[in-house]
């Protein structure tokens, strides 16, 4: 249980925004900040872990509007200035005696410095924290931005994602706020992928306090859009790192597609491919499977310009094999074996481009999930 | 290396039809039977495993046409009766003198009762040989149909699937054959998933000799196609169950979709879910991650009516967990440990429907595939 506010004095000017997983069954805490929460004006969030409160009908809803509610009185905000967010297993209802009192002493605990407490109390599978803090030298002043994400499993593209809890002390709008949010989400959040599942519960909250009294122009808010933008790579690359069993991070870059949709769809197959998956467990540079993977998501397409390289190899040219070189072999096999792994994919098709960061699939990652619930 | 040929007497009326990958770098073979062959009339087929002639290029091409020549000099027939097949690693080209020595061999040693050897010639990471006969009662006469099919690994719905080859001795047109086949692989072949993957080598031979005379009125026509219904269900299924270190064969009916899409694509994402299948391999009902699949799939939309069973034994009731009896909690446990497994999931939103059958994801899967080519 931890609760994220705003120092009290600047309670009443924070803005905020926020994006949702757009999953059917979406969690009742994100079903009560999405749609009975002042989004705009939101001064504090509360979360829990442990259990996810999706799946748990009218008696989940109840619930998050009791964690709303308590984190509202404690802070002394009115109750929908509050997000609420949970991580955990689907379809376990929160224990509201102990919701209360975490809720409770969370707030007695409330300290300038207490980030990195708030950050584990939200962490489930993680397997190290996620946060990031950036000073950014605006042309209206220096303003601050900081952010925190819990999540290992459960993440693909197209979707709010995880849970990620973002603060400023810059003056900025709401409006400016709310488009820098979804601009940046989905550059990328969205263009990661650990197993190609999307959350019930994923979520990214954006407070601005306004501490700083740096009231941002549109200049300024253009340069902390591309500092939010950075900011949010690195908490999304930490989450691929710590994808549940992951030893390496794949980037992938889909160049000359014919369209954008092409470009995403070639991305996202390849990324959620297991075969594509095993084989980078496996530090196998098996570039037919990438061609399988991309040639099944683009069914009847004729494709004859395209080429592929690993760490820099070209290994595969006009859709066959490149005879390598021996010192190609070699560079090959180094780069195989690292942690980062970078993939271009030219499909000579077009001028359209993606870009999707993904991790590998071992053993480990068997072994944590097929023990989760059990 | 395998030929299957139709007797020498009734080479000259043989009818057949096939289809094939869709995977926009569909492989040589494919490429050289779907263009440069008379589909209508193959009274045989070439093929060999090992090297999968997929991204090889004009010399593909070359090796896949000297392939069919080969074949049909050995039995005497045109080169464009010949179909042909590959299975094996993407990128190798297959071995011309190899091949040409195994075509003669295979050429000399053709006999009647040689389906066994045919079929261990096509074998790649299969754990064990897929084969099926049946004996057909039509109003017309008794026809017989047998089949045999290779695959374990890159099998996924939407796609003419892995290596199978079919051969009945009724009598029909090309027209009815062709029409047959593509209705019947949509419902089965289509129907399962080992990991989401469409291979560049997937195709399915037919090939009706007429050795049984018998003649197919358009009633006897619709009881072969059931019976090759049942032929090629069988076949996916061991597929299903053969799956790239599989320990069970979860058959998944999705129903009450408010559209045939929305079925479809529920179903695909339930059965192609990393999390899902982990959970199945650790006999885990985690239902949770059925529903998360699910809703993921389906966007935005509102299912607050949705059900879910597994094995019979109702888990979720309008989105939410349902409150198990003890003796429902051990007939749970009882059917998780089972080998096959059915699961019902009811959106309650309509009158579609689709069924699809998938296997567990467990330590095997990663130990096979993280080591294929290297």
């Amino acid at each position: 249980m931890g609760i994220l506010a705003a120092e009290p004095e600047f309670r009443e000017e924070v803005t905020s925004a926020a994006v949702f997983t757009s999953n059917a069954f979406a969690a009742a805490p994100v079903v009560v900040s999405q749609r009975e929460t002042q989004l705009s004006k939101m001064c504090a969030v509360i979360a829990n872990s442990g259990s996810a409160n999706a799946c748990t009908g009218a008696e989940g809803l109840v619930v998050a509007r009791a964690m709303q509610a308590a984190c509202g009185e404690v802070l002394g905000v009115e109750p929908d200035h509050v997000g609420v967010a949970s991580t955990g297993l689907i379809g376990l209802l929160p224990p509201t005696d102990r919701i209360r009192n975490g809720i409770a002493m969370a707030g007695r605990n409330l300290t300038r410095d207490g980030g990195s407490s708030f950050l584990s109390s939200i962490m489930t599978t993680d397997r190290f924290p996620k946060a990031c803090a950036l000073e950014v030298e605006t042309v209206d002043g220096v303003v601050r931005l900081g952010g925190c994400a819990k999540g290992a499993g459960m993440i693909a593209p197209a979707m709010a994602t995880m849970l990620c809890f973002v603060t400023t002390d810059a003056v900025v709008s709401h409006g400016v706020l709310r488009s820098l949010l979804r601009r940046v989400v989905g550059k990328t959040f969205n263009c990661v992928s650990v197993d190609g599942q999307m959350s019930t519960n994923d979520c990214v909250f954006l407070l601005a306090g306004g501490a700083s009294r740096v009231f941002l122009s549109p200049a300024g808010a253009a340069q902390l859009g591309a500092a939010l933008r950075c900011l949010l790579l690195r908490l999304a690359l930490m989450m691929v790192a710590d994808g549940e069993g992951a030893t390496k991070v794949v980037r992938l870059r889909v160049r000359g597609a014919a369209n954008d949709e092409d470009a995403r769809t070639v991305a996202r197959a390849v990324a959620d491919s297991s075969l594509v998956k095993t084989a980078m467990y496996g530090c196998d540079p098996n570039w037919g499977r990438i061609l399988s993977a991309a040639g099944a998501a683009l069914p009847r397409k004729s494709l004859p310009r395209v080429y592929l390289e690993i760490g820099g190899v070209r290994v595969a040219q006009e859709a066959r094999a490149v005879m390598l070189t021996p010192q190609a072999e070699s560079t090959l096999k180094e780069v195989m074996a690292r942690s980062e792994v970078d993939i271009l994919l030219h499909l000579g098709n077009g001028r359209s481009h993606e870009k999707v960061y993904f991790s590998d699939l071992g053993h480990e990652y068997v072994a944590v999930n097929s023990e989760y619930s059990t």
